[in-house]
């Protein structure tokens, strides 16, 4: 196991009717900035809950945070929150309206340019305290010191990191959850299944705990994940994996395992330049990944197999049995057969969900490798993943491989 | 799920050398109250390692806390933090010395009888601050809000929780670990293994990933206990125990699931009567609650058996042959075999790391039964586990079961 040390402050208040509680957790004396993205938490009265918690608090409004949230948007709510000398942000939303309400509290007091927080990490001495009402789980940032924020203008998208701005407290309430577009839902539950992915499948540290605990999030997004798009009502669906996605990125699994990050890399220069949203780029990434790096990443992938898909030598062999009779005694072969099925499961479960995992299944063609390539070294992306071996020329044959 | 809330602010410091860490993490100015135990620190270098790393800092010393903290020794701690005006307490040992440490921390600034913190739950308004370097995993008290603590002139073991004591910080070096006593190893084992399935061995309320996480921690310590009395040198088994230990009681687990209980509440009463070591009691009392509520906790019961030990139907059924074989197709008779055979194998592996599992084995006998529920009585434990049906009455069939 490697070394780690391990700080997560925020508070889960989790259960239905729980926004009603934001009265208990901000202080009444407290200007609140209240961020939000394209309104459909007035749809699904999630919107008036939290008015109705907070009256009495002086509440400014800043709705419009859009997915992959833009700096010049957010640069606006700053200019609100300092005019209005706001002293408390609640972001409600998913992953997006976080993300940007955490830039928003990073960039209120901070002097300079607010760009340099995520274009040279610059160093933050005071932060707006920050609350969120999660209703779209994916991203994990309800619980994490992390955000990811773009620039229209130059189609960039970076992240920073600060334990400054950890959520002090944040509202899960999975009936919010019950009316998300298909899309979102599915989104969701890719997002977070890649984000215990780039945690666990690297090289094995001996840290069986990290490991089953990562194994417990893949498996219950596996059995949850379809009955949210049959039965998106159940609360107990909804709440399995709001938790899950939470849990899949709030700093535990991490500690003392090496972490990979490739697929997220690449994923982001995607979405940078085509749009595609977040999650579709990474159902699109990992498999690519999984089989490009599928050597360095073996015994993970082995073991990936066999506990997250109940995929052993037997099933190998049956298969090689089937196409290459020849190779069914080959312990190379039935390990690159156990690979190939691993892989395969991974894509079926994200289609299945309706993820697509081709690039060209967005219509975009293999042009796209050297303008993605060239992006990534722009940005430094050039020693990539958990032993820093991706390098241009592995993301070339990764994305390739994504077409 | 139920629902829930969670926050765990304590910071964790994992790894080897990181008590050199301290001087970073404690404020120059601070007057520090270092609490122990027996002095096993002054043995294995972890005092010596303390005292380096609080080079500059005014260090006042309070040893000599005993397993099962007495109220009466605390006290004198107490008077000792009140005379010097301590400001800060480290606490350097297992779970009885940070228990201990964190009632003096709670009681020093109590107005009143600090006993009534334990005896009436009173609430605190300040507590010293508290950090822990932990060198026995056993407890989860590094990372949690609770305290038991026992009084001598009563005999009685209570607890008490508040947020207000959780470490501020522990630092959790492994090595620290490689030269406990066998028998502290196989107490810290039993003690981090019982305390999972108190909140994971109740009834299903679909919470999936809180059953994988338990199991996921269960697993680990099955697989790593033994190596810990082999090779009790080395680094990974040592870590990988240590974690285990903290995550199985840092309130993590019990979140959205109901609670038992039952074991640790009648453990405590033959502590307190009779001196077993804490964990001594739990893996006597653990299979016999098992047995006794073995319908109440039947679903789980058989997915533990399956998911925990590979037990199922199948070994069922071929146990009966040998044994029954006209029940070998009844399915109450497996399901029974089951539930027996998950039992036996929980035995086994208590009994395999040298932990005793029956009364009898401490030379305790039948007239103990009396005595122990005579104490449950008087401290209202009544309507124990986690649908509150253990009564005096189930705890008496608990109790003749542990003989």
């Amino acid at each position: 196991m490697l070394d780690f040390s391990f700080q997560n402050p925020t508070k889960i208040i989790f259960g239905r009717g729980k926004i009603a509680r934001l009265s208990k957790e901000i202080l009444k004396n407290k200007k609140i900035l209240l961020t939000y993205g394209g309104g459909s938490i007035k749809n699904n009265g999630v919107y008036d809950q939290v008015h109705t918690a907070l009256s009495g608090y002086k509440v400014f409004e800043f709705g419009g945070i859009e997915p992959n949230p833009s700096f010049e948007t957010l640069m606006n709510a700053v200019e609100l929150a300092r005019t209005e000398k706001v002293d408390y942000i609640l972001a409600v939303g998913g992953g997006s309206v976080i993300d940007g309400s955490k830039f928003i509290a990073a960039a209120i007091h901070f002097e300079g340019d607010p760009w340099d927080i995520l274009a040279k990490h610059a160093g933050l001495q005071k932060v707006v305290p920050l609350a969120t009402v999660l209703t779209l789980p994916a991203t994990g940032s309800e619980m994490n010191s992390g955000a990811v924020v773009s620039r229209k203008s130059t189609q960039e998208k970076l992240a920073f990191h600060s334990p400054l701005i950890f959520p002090q407290f944040s509202i899960l309430d999975p009936t919010t959850t019950f009316t998300l577009p298909l899309r979102q839902t599915t989104n969701g539950i890719v997002d977070a299944f890649v984000h215990v992915m780039e945690q666990y499948l690297t090289y094995p540290v001996d840290a069986p705990l990290q490991d089953r605990f990562s194994e417990g999030i893949l498996q219950t997004l596996i059995e949850e994940g379809p009955k949210a798009l049959t039965t998106p009502h159940d609360y107990n669906v909804r709440a399995n994996i709001m938790w899950s996605a939470t849990l899949a990125l709030n700093h535990l699994l991490s500690m003392g395992v090496p972490g990979d990050w490739t697929t997220h890399m690449i994923g982001h220069e995607i979405t940078a330049e085509y749009g595609l949203d977040h999650a579709q780029t990474l159902a699109i990434v990992l498999p690519s990944v999984m089989y490009v790096k599928r050597d360095e990443k073996q015994e993970k992938i082995i073991q990936y197999a066999k506990r997250v898909w109940n995929i052993g030598p037997a099933d190998a062999r049956e298969a090689l049995l089937k196409l290459h009779p020849e190779d069914a005694d080959s312990e190379t072969a039935i390990t690159n057969k156990i690979i190939e099925l691993a892989i395969a499961k991974t894509r079926q479960f994200f289609e299945s969900l309706g993820a697509k995992t081709n690039l060209s299944d967005y219509g975009i063609d293999s042009n796209s490798v050297s303008i993605l390539l060239g992006r990534l070294e722009q940005h430094g992306m050039v020693k990539l993943g958990e032993k820093g071996s991706v390098t241009l020329a592995t993301s070339k044959e990764i994305l390739e491989n994504c077409l």
